[in-house]
């Protein structure tokens, strides 16, 4: 955009070209009437102008109805703001470069010029019409001195990579007017980790005991309380945590473009918040969705909220109610403009690993909260996991929880350190009174909700064998009918008799076996463990795929490593085979990692010790025969499922593909006449 | 409904408190210009009576958002057809009941009233305005002269048990006005099936070259063409299958009430088909979906049908195209109403066992079509189960095609019979020309898609272990990385250093440790059948109680013995122990039956067996495992899920329950303080 003769021509044909765009040049839009007043000298008044903008966003529209168009440059004066909103009502992002001038030099290119229909004598009238785009969002402004390669590289460094545009203007981190809805137990660590660095934080719950408790606990605000504790905590660096009795008068304590977050339970909830906040915010706001949302829901509201003119960002953070105290992990979001503005807010606000904070951006839209889920689902096979090798001690070999916490605290100084596998030492040497390990009078009774389900449905939907994290939640849903369990219990007692093998019937070991069970059991573990991480990441470079998110496993793989709850030594590995294939192809399936084969290779025969142990005893052990049956399927060329699709053929004559003629060709065999014996 | 005087407020109020419904006097709901005209003895007008009756409905919608209130009896004149149409235009079913009387008795009894503000002097005008309600669907007519215990006993004859309605004069067995949409390979069968019980069928379909050939395949209908094949069965006792050009044709050449038979894929194609097909046809219609649709796309769907005045039914079809050729089972249905009216027609197309047609009505809107999806869970696992046997067999055993043949045929006439157990043993005798096993040129890879995922889905929502099924569709997605798994089966060839234990690294048994294992696998095969049709159960129950269907699982398990895939001894079994437990609850658990108790006591040890022995030899038994794993959780009164919520509460202030305390009480531990060593 801008005034005659500043060379949007030139340059929108040059830029184009660089963004592998349609190029579309307004000026031949004009209807004949239009262009006839020009050429007489006659300045276009507003409504000769419209319809002309009407013509050329319809242009937009259709153009981007062709689905390799991507990006649209447009040459069109577009002068004032009320031309460039009708031009930004299109469902597209809409940005203005602003070619700019001073009247002298567009004056003297006026006069090189032939063959424009627009007479120098129409200048004048040009700048006075002229409005400043960059008091809008999404403008930027180019100096026309310089040359058209400089311009270009001006234009690209806004516009980043991958055809995404930002606002660099606007940043989070010099921007007070930040705002949280939602105090539970994430929403309070997450405040008292923000305003720790030094943020001023407006904030509000719908929850109005919740709210007064909050409110109590960091107010008043004086010099003096500054000592330790919350009111340290809230106020340090003169900074502070102010408590809204609404949501109306948070919004209007602050000034856009605002970044307000959410913490507030996924689902309806959310919704309910957007549908009060959207109303209230100004265009070029932004949102961030901080809870566990569902990746889908994520996608529609980032299109909510775009109606309205405000970025949405979906965010997952990992690392629990500790984590969002003292450093969570935020992992992941989706629109990349918001995320510029909010990238050193974020980084302040994560935790860090080796100097980087564990924060990127990840995709477009749900793929934050995607990523998160899959996050979520192998910390299920995790805790899973560990829960069995818990099962096999206590139940198998009879250990007492001191022997198991020292038996964790070994592994975790092994392959298998994590945060996990040490908070699980520890809780082991948590005592109740009477000297009982607490956690033996915790009822076994988990529950499953959220993220768990929807990362089955997700490999269900995308075709991933996600066995670990199915496996996983289906044993919190077997938990979870503890007074079923205990009827069954009853029923189906097991006794020596039922038990074949020499092996089964024993219940106890020598010392020997048991520290050689025990090793070997450190081993199947991290086995399990490596499989459930080989198939998180495959489930992610399957919907990646579909969805034409580009996921960069290296970089998610790195911002786990810290913070969150799956952190652990497992993070490093996974993100070293990525590292040494990244030149090749990061798509890679871990499975293929040489680090990896080298585990399995070697391991997997612990893995069928621990199982077989489980089978024999009749002590449950889901995610290790998981884990055990995943690997020996994927390592079978030829599976029974011949046999599957004969019979599906035999019934409902739903065709099949032969060994022996190419994929995706299907047969349809006449079993009637093929079978020799049919009276079987 | 009737005129003045026949008893419309005595008769209501005695029927209301019979049926436990909210009784609304229509009389005390006029307008008072209205009541000051009756009492003058001028007539009511048409545009008097309707803000009458619009204040009416509205009382009835009102007191349908009590969620207390499921009926509702209005006295009301309701004369005229379009008051009755005024009336039915709310979201319930609504139904009349005509109090009819001569204008003799009226007027008696109108003499013997005091107090009532219409004067004899109407009744003439009263009985010319009378337009028959019998004309329209659901409505019934009561000689008043019976007394109202007689009448109240008519009336719930025709509301039928449950407070469900039925029109009990239309039988579409009766009916030639019979359409059938979809001419697939099912639809067809399914055409020439219920063509074959003397049915004028009219069909089309959306696919041209689809209908053009079937239109070739039935015409030219005439009488020397009945001799055998298509024609004969299509023309057989003189009734025809006519074939349309167009949805508009087949609906032309029908009349109201129809019942229009949909046999297409699931899915958009169904909602298309009806957004053509709603406006076409009459009120009282009856569409019948008999693809496996998602059964809440039927719930959906019943609604959008009713709001054309439309029944829509979501009914089952199990059997293949053999089944629906030939009498398939048609296992379950929606609106109640409808299913009456389709009865006969439905017995005479299902499958029977007994003499008896294997058709029910199940459940309200979409719970034929879970029931289905059930099924066709259940059916996923005996299919991958059978398949683990064959890979066992095939890998483990080194048996050729004729002798896993002769196997399966022996298993057939053991605790295993069944269709698809039959079936195996034929498809092993299935020959190529060079006297290969046709199945051993099958590719190994099977689809997933529709009704097993939306099994698992529904088992996580409802939170069942239908672990199963979840392991079937798993497989089935594994089996579909064919690719994958031949490069990892490079990569990871197991070897005999790699397995442990001095059985594993044999590969040969001997010819009685064959013979052995194979009697063990027959029975731990029974035995994770049984733990699949337990779960399937399971499932139903769960779901039966969260959306109060009320199943009854006998009458499912008992339309299942015939027709369908699944059809077996098994079926029979869990009819007996339904049958057994009648008395005192049908929801019982199948774990519960006494039968089951005892299979699962006596052979688990064989299950146990089967997986130890894929477990040393790597070959995976996902089904088989999984069986065990669920029978070993559901068995155990404590499981680890303590740890989980103890690591939960420790990351996440999730909070626990206690074993010392009662249920539903939750705790939240702090962790910090309780943790004796820190330093792990």
């Amino acid at each position: 955009m801008g005034v005659c003769g500043c060379g949007k021509t030139t340059f929108g044909r040059r830029l184009a070209i660089q963004l592998g765009a349609l190029f579309i040049e307004g000026d031949e839009l004009h209807p004949a009437v239009n262009i006839e007043k020009m050429s007489n000298g006659v300045p276009l008044a507003d409504e000769d102008r419209f319809p002309w903008l009407e013509i050329i966003r319809k242009h937009c529209d259709d153009a981007f109805k062709d689905a390799h168009i991507e990006t649209v440059v447009v040459a069109c004066s577009a002068l004032k703001k009320s031309y460039r909103r009708l031009l930004r009502e299109n469902t597209a992002e809409t940005w203005f470069v602003h070619l700019k001038g001073d009247e002298k030099t567009i004056a003297s290119r006026m006069a090189e010029r032939d063959g424009h229909f627009m007479p120098n004598s129409l200048i004048e009238s040009q700048f006075a019409t002229l409005e400043d785009p960059l008091l809008e969002p999404n403008a930027i402004e180019l100096d026309i001195r310089e040359d058209g390669a400089e311009l270009c590289r001006q234009v690209e460094q806004v516009l980043d990579i991958d055809g995404v545009t930002f606002s660099s203007d606007v940043d989070f981190r010099l921007n007070p007017h930040l705002g949280l809805i939602g105090l539970g137990v994430m929403g309070q660590n997450l405040a008292f980790n923000i305003a720790d660095k030094g943020y001023a934080l407006h904030s509000w719950d719908v929850d109005e005991s919740r709210r007064r408790a909050y409110c109590e606990s960091v107010s008043p605000i004086s010099p003096d309380s500054i000592s330790s504790g919350l009111n340290k905590v809230a106020t340090d660096q003169g900074k502070s945590v102010k408590c809204h009795d609404s949501m109306e008068e948070l919004v209007s304590n602050t000034v856009s473009p605002r970044s307000i977050l959410l913490m507030i339970k996924a689902g309806k909830a959310v919704d309910d918040v957007m549908q009060r906040l959207l109303p209230l915010l100004d265009r070029g706001d932004v949102v961030v969705d901080l809870g566990n949302s569902h990746y889908k829901d994520t996608d529609r509201r980032c299109e909510l909220a775009g109606n309205h003119g405000v970025r949405f960002v979906g965010c997952g953070i990992s690392g629990g109610s500790e984590g969002a105290r003292w450093g969570a992990l935020t992992d992941a979001w989706g629109d990349q403009v918001a995320a510029r503005m909010l990238r050193g807010l974020f980084a302040d606000v994560a935790a860090s690993y080796g100097g980087e904070p564990c924060v990127a951006w990840i995709g477009p839209a749900g793929a934050g909260h995607f990523v998160k889920m899959v996050h979520n689902g192998i910390e299920y096979a995790d805790m899973q996991l560990i829960s069995e090798a818990y099962h096999l001690m206590r139940k198998g070999l009879g250990m007492e929880s001191a022997e198991i916490a020292a038996t964790f605290s070994r592994w975790n100084r092994g392959p298998l350190e994590s945060y996990l596998i040490q908070a699980t030492a520890k809780i082991f040497t948590a005592k109740e009174p009477d000297g009982t390990a607490l956690v033996e009078r915790i009822l076994d009774r988990a529950g499953q909700k959220g993220t768990g389900s929807w990362a089955v449905e997700a490999s269900l939907e995308s075709g991933v064998p996600a066995t670990q994290i199915s496996d996983a939640v289906f044993a919190r849903i077997i938990s979870s009918l503890k007074t079923d369990r205990q009827r069954y219990a009853k029923l189906y007692e097991l006794d020596r008799d039922t038990l074949l093998g020499s092996e089964l019937s024993e219940t106890g070991l020598s010392e020997t076996a048991k520290k050689q069970f025990i090793d070997e059991l450190e081993l199947g573990l991290y086995c399990a463990k490596v499989i459930s991480y080989i198939q998180g990441f495959m489930l992610m470079a399957n919907v990646s795929k579909q969805r034409d998110w580009n996921l960069n496993f290296m970089k998610i793989a790195s911002i786990w490593r810290a913070g969150c709850i799956i952190r652990g030594g497992l993070l490093h590995d996974i993100v070293d085979a990525y590292r040494q294939n990244m030149n090749e192809n990061t798509n890679t399936n871990l499975l293929e990692a040489l680090k990896f084969q080298q585990v399995l290779r070697d391991h997997q025969g612990a893995m069928r010790e621990v199982v077989k142990f489980g089978v024999g005893r009749g002590i449950p052990l889901p995610n290790f025969v998981g884990a055990l049956t995943f690997f020996d399927s994927i390592r079978t060329a030829s599976l029974p499922a011949n046999l599957i699709q004969a019979q599906r053929d035999y019934f409902g004559a739903h065709t099949f593909e032969r060994t022996d003629q190419p994929e995706g060709q299907f047969f349809h065999a006449n079993w009637d006449e093929l079978i020799q014996e049919s009276n079987l």
